[in-house]
């Protein structure tokens, strides 16, 4: 069967979603197809709830209407090969989908090593964004009374946090001397490990798996320091690859670090052919430096400037780069990150200024509800230009650090968030008088001007 | 006698408390005096939540030590003339302190108008920054069952929504249309009405007082059509006039709104001396007209930039004018303003095109405690630069509000926004697939470009 549209979209999680509705609505007058292997979608950054805060995966699940809704064609298929000068992708079930525009969306996979003893035992699992898998695991999860994450990135933390809501003996194992190492310095890193700690979380970190024991089913992991924990489940948040094999085949060009390469409007080396989210190349904001950062997030981003550039380029709205931009929390408890750490930037070889603050995130601080807020940014020493910021706090951390995020992305400077105008209420912020990104700009301006 | 100090600031709340830290941060070998009228200083935006959420005004205090931990010193006295000439500050104690510089931040103190009828009664009350008077309302509320609150802005809603909370006959009465009216459009008020209506609070809106009635204490409101409302209080909040008879008297220049005239360095007709927070002339940030906003957030900014200005002047470090930037609470649904309302920029002859877009805070919608959040944002049409924005939402409404604050600073565009980097998390933000502010923006921009 033959199949015509404009645009051909594969791949239908956050990425697709964003790069079809988005497209659709700056070209209207396009047909837009959506590609999806999965007959049901889930919001990828909740999966971790479903297993706590949610308790099915039903409620965590990207809604079809969000297509239909907007005059977009959904098949459910696989794509089994592009032929990208004939613009022809082949699927599953025989169809030809003839295309003008392709946006490759293909996501990622949970990573299992090869090297992994073990690995293939029941119930050592990863976490895939496949609503038939994480249903399977919810289920076998039921019986388990002790559970071993391997990984203290926020895939790995996250899911501890919330399985650590049913069963009371989690421990994580993560490789680097802290967890959540890569988006937090040490000092801000260590209060994660003491909120989780403090719900009987078990760490040990500066250690990492050597292989998963067990006959069929896993008993517990040894650690590459000889010892050995007992587990009746194992879940592996060691990290995800781009799914790249479609564009490979095709013939486009992939790079290095195993993604698809792409232009600031997210072309592939075929101007036609785009390539959005975890399978898109990804580079520094601030050094243009091959990155491995995969996030929803920013996956949206990519996905905005390719489907506005589609058939009309912009010269402003392109995609210039990667800021690494995370957050999470543990229950109230907000962390995020945007730009580089501390120890990132010096590794980068930025001569740097750094400034943390530490104050409440309401006010007055005996208000019910209210918590620490730290922030520490990251400006560059000779013209202060904001590069990182760190935030420990109440639920405001998610817009708090994309506030920063902002102030990275327009090469602000720490003057701007030094003098800048801010609205302040009891309920929801901290106190005008000591407001912890501005105090913190404080410390980065005297340290500058050697007062400190 | 005779002191004799570096930095002299008259007035202890947030803008002169900031005003002594920063400057004493920046100029390390200056002596800086605090001249304080109060034994003790209340958190002035956290004063409505003495009449609820906290119960007493001892949780709702600034602290000395941040006077004491920062080398200032602290005299509890009153002003009584400044010799702008001779740097001569007298006081009540009769001391003369002889200053290099001289910071007001003289406040500002609550309206009831001369016309009122009955405004003398008992358990008519005005909410002013003074913790004396404050305790005595807290007292007299207690055996009060009827409260109409004058005043629909954010001090009477607070105060409303907090009283509320012990006594369950409030009603707001509000002369224009709809409540908080010039922070947000009718469409965004409607929205408070409703959440307090919720509540059981009355609303009327589109009338005003025109006498209280009783005979030694109120027992009710007459308003302008007639109509009359039963009450045992009534809570003025009916705005706040600056405090600038002091530097009147002293022979400083003063504006027609009735603030001190200062320049973008905070310093009034005399450069030594400056002014800040609620005394201090506004301007707009966008049109340069002179305004009537008086909010602690701005004026810590303002008294930031007057004291690191105070011995050397800074080419960036000024203050260009006020956004009005507002946020609020009722419990955990927030309100945030900044810049111009579509109704105000119509008004001040902005030509505009405005995106609104209703999300949820949290993802999956289907986690607890997930609201509505509702972003609008205003920008010019010809250039897209951003100039207002309205947010209702959850606990994350305030930062929002000052990520659009440092936009419309910034005098960024639209397109900034709509390819925006964020960070996103189920726990706390919107999803990435449908951001709010981000699609805001991108309607803007289809409108801009005629696509709707």
């Amino acid at each position: 069967m033959k199949v015509k549209t404009d645009v051909l979209v594969i791949g239908g999680s956050a990425a697709g979603v964003v790069a079809a509705t988005t497209g659709k609505s700056f070209y209207p007058d396009k047909k837009f197809l959506v590609l999806r292997k999965d007959k049901e979608v889930l919001v990828p950054c909740g999966i971790p709830y479903i297993f706590g805060s949610l308790d099915n995966s039903e409620k965590n699940l990207i809604s079809d209407a969000i297509l239909s809704d907007n005059d977009i064609q959904l098949k459910i298929d696989e794509a089994i090969s592009i032929d990208q000068n004939d613009k022809i992708c082949k699927t599953s079930d025989g169809t030809d989908i003839i295309f003008e525009k392709l946006i490759l969306a293909t996501g990622s996979s949970p990573v299992k090593p090869k090297w992994l003893k073990g690995g293939h035992l029941q119930n050592v699992f990863t976490i895939p964004k496949d609503k038939v898998v994480i249903d399977d695991i919810l289920t076998k999860l039921k019986d388990c009374n002790k559970v071993v994450v391997i990984g203290g990135g926020f895939i790995g933390v996250e899911m501890a946090d919330e399985i650590n809501k049913r069963i009371k003996n989690v421990t994580i194992v993560e490789i680097l001397p802290h967890i959540l190492s890569i988006p937090f310095d040490d000092e801000l890193a260590i209060r994660a490990e003491e909120v989780l700690a403090s719900r009987g979380i078990k760490i040990k970190t500066g250690d990492g798996i050597k292989e998963v024991l067990g006959t069929e089913k896993v008993e517990g992991v040894l650690l590459n320091d000889g010892s050995k924990l007992e587990a009746d489940a194992v879940i592996l948040a060691m990290g995800y690859t781009p799914n790249i094999l479609l564009a490979e085949k095709a013939g486009l060009k992939t790079c290095s670090e195993g993604f698809i390469c792409v232009d600031e409007y997210m072309r592939t080396s075929n101007p036609d052919i785009l390539a959005v989210g975890d399978c898109a190349e990804k580079k520094s904001f601030l050094t243009q430096q091959q990155r491995g950062y995969m996030l929803a997030s920013t996956a949206c981003s990519e996905a905005r400037v390719a489907s506005m550039n589609l058939y009309k380029l912009s010269a402003l709205k392109t995609f210039t780069g990667t800021i690494a931009m995370f957050c999470t929390a543990l229950g109230d408890i907000g962390f995020g990150a945007a730009g580089l750490t501390e120890k990132m930037a010096i590794e980068r070889g930025f001569e740097i200024v750094t400034g943390t603050f530490e104050g409440v995130d309401k006010h007055p601080g005996t208000l019910p509800g209210a918590h620490k807020q730290i922030v520490k940014l990251i400006a560059t020493k000779e013209s202060g230009v904001i590069i990182g910021g760190e935030v420990i706090g109440g639920t405001g951390t998610g817009e708090l650090i994309n506030l920063i995020g902002v102030a990275i992305e327009n090469h602000m400077l720490i003057i701007s968030i030094l003098t800048a105008q801010i609205a302040t209420h009891p309920l929801l912020t901290a106190p005008p008088t000591a407001y912890p990104i501005i105090k913190a700009a404080e410390i980065i301006t005297k340290k500058r001007r050697n007062l400190i």
